[in-house]
């Protein structure tokens, strides 16, 4: 267990400062981590993100062993190279994909088979081939194989569900090859039942890793019950190592997550709406292709330091969003990256000087203004496609 | 005639290097100009455009008086505050694009009335509203109204055609507001005839522009055609004033038009090649999708010193451009505009020292290298498109 370093650095209720310290540098904890899917965080230079502050990204192993391939990746000097991202990055296991994106999956307790949703090519993933996935990428973070329920499942499936991941939890820890610098994550599951989370978390515990994270959240159980089972949850994980809430998620779940004593987060969300005109602001969420927005010379955010915001207007980012240009995606990506990352660290120095619950409660009122417009487009302009 | 200031600075042969001063800095010509078409260099921030080493791009009256508009562009504060792009910035004057992209043209002595390709609206386009609308967008450079005629129209209707912009140019001219450090370009048409072009050349001479263009060219007619009448025309127009071959081209195109005495030259092929797997080297042309590059640990193209080439390999831009990745255009197209830029101060450093003759050579020999990926996508990857 000496993969990764963690320090607790400052405590506010429930909610802590930290610093991970892997292979390719720290993270300062609470933490946003940006996706970058298929070896690329869309629409970024690897200098941009590192320029909105993100010091860890996460990519995926269920895209990249289909394309390019570990293998491949490995002999081109692994992922940091081949993207040219000389931080550090986490890794998932490729198990979230396999269920929301492959086709035909079969599976067993060896593992699960399912053909690829580029070429319909059959791949075998199992909890070892997940850590040589990982390893042949060089992850910092290596995320532990697990079998993702639905909602719907009723308590004995999702019971069974979880010791299944749990068995394939232990067997990730065993092929793991430990190292300095590199860690593995277990992942504690359960769905919203918290005898179940908490066997879960007792298991964990029990096989021992370098961080814990909370799976199947964010899957349409709602805010409230989400914060429910986190209630539940951290307070079985030890304090000295990094909690991590999987694909997490809007401002407002990254506040309620932190003030419950989570770490590290990871969510397309900011990427995905910059992709589709939304903008995240400390005043909420706007829609740039609102036509209210044609003729505002203000930017995007009046206390955002990001170049969207910095050297453009709302008019022009409305423009760009209406011609369908790549710098529309570009800078409204920047811009949610750069805030997500503000966010984070307007966190971290609440949490330092003991002021998270008001920094929460200022959040939340100020997040209000733009609602009308959360809704959808709204008296959005006609235009149609440009060429 | 005080609205630009152009000074010869050396010449070899025919060719020239030269620098004009506008209101928003200057430009060394021979000069490649990056097309901006919708108020944005496509998947380029301005900075990145900058660091190319491009000086003045070029914007399109057609695209920008559809949407969002020369009236809104102006309240903002104008074209260059509108897209943070502080250097000059040439427009056309739209004519090009009516004929090319609009629907239903109906086109008299006074101008022409045609529908937007965007949503249908009905617009119309005189010499004194190109100007106008030039104006507005505040751009340094100004075109003149010109209509453009095919290739095939037989003579007659070439000279009619000619005759007819020969008088809107002199309308252009009196309607343009002449200022420090804006200037207006006549255009010379004419086909490929070599009186008619000889005619035209005369005609705008006698009315007085800051610079002149050559248009009707890289339409269809070959490069030896094209050559032809630059032979013919460069030689009819004043030393004292730059020369414009209007979206012109490839890189042998800028070779072959530098050494006949040309300028200035614009065209999308650097950035819709980077939106199009297409890189431009230095040894020619590269397919980005071909499946040779899929294991390839080295750079695009060693001897250039962009982000594409100095921090990634072409495995990586291979993947990205299978993946479809919006990092591959931006990447590829950053490439293509730098190796434009290096062309063309390659070119000036030549004309500087008299070697100009020699660089020709030594490119054209060059470019030989990758001519078998230039006629497709030959082995490429079988892969389908990425979420």
């Amino acid at each position: 267990m000496t993969g990764l370093t963690f320090r607790v650095t400052a405590t506010d209720g429930l909610a802590r400062t930290g610093r991970l310290t892997t292979a390719h540098g720290p993270m300062d904890t609470p933490a946003f981590m940006p996706v970058g899917t298929a070896a690329t965080v869309k629409a970024m230079t690897p200098d941009a993100v590192a320029g909105t502050g993100a010091q860890c990204i996460l990519s995926n192993t269920y895209h990249l062993m289909l394309r390019p391939g570990p293998e491949r990746i490995e002999r081109l000097g692994g992922l940091h190279k081949f993207m040219n991202w000389p931080g550090p990055i986490l890794t998932d296991s490729g198990g979230y994909q396999v269920w929301s994106l492959a086709d035909h999956r079969k599976m067993d307790e060896g593992g699960v088979e399912f053909k690829s949703h580029l070429d319909g090519s059959v791949h075998h993933l199992s909890p070892e081939r997940a850590i040589d996935i990982q390893t042949l990428l060089g992850a910092d973070i290596t995320m532990v194989l697990d079998e993702c329920t639905t909602l719907a499942a009723d308590k004995d499936a999702v019971a069974d569900s979880m010791q299944l991941s749990m068995r394939w939890a232990e067997r990730c820890k065993t092929a793991f090859p430990e190292r300095g610098g590199h860690g593995l994550f277990g992942i504690v599951q359960g769905g919203l039942h918290d005898d179940l989370r908490a066997q879960s978390a007792e298991a964990l515990i029990g096989i021992g890793f370098d961080g814990y994270a909370i799976g199947g959240l964010s899957v349409g159980e709602g805010q409230e019950a989400m914060f429910t089972v986190l209630d539940g949850v951290v307070a079985r994980l030890p304090e000295d190592r990094p909690r991590y809430l999987m694909g997490v998620g809007k401002p407002a779940d990254l506040v309620g997550g932190v003030l419950r004593g989570i770490d590290m987060f990871d969510c397309v969300l900011p990427t995905r709406s910059g992709r589709t005109n939304q903008a995240f602001t400390r005043h909420g969420q706007l829609n740039m292709r609102n036509a209210r927005h044609k003729d505002d010379p203000a930017p995007l955010d009046a206390d955002c330091g990001c170049p969207a915001c910095t050297q453009y207007s709302r008019a022009y980012l409305h423009h760009l969003v209406m011609a369908k240009e790549i710098l529309g995606a570009m800078l409204l990506t920047w811009h949610n990256l750069h805030y997500y990352q503000d966010l984070m660290a307007a966190m971290r120095h609440a949490i330092t000087v003991g002021t998270l619950t008001a920094f929460a409660q200022a959040f939340a009122a100020a997040q209000h203004k733009y609602t009308e417009e959360e809704t959808g487009n709204g008296d959005v302009d006609s235009e149609l496609n440009s060429n």
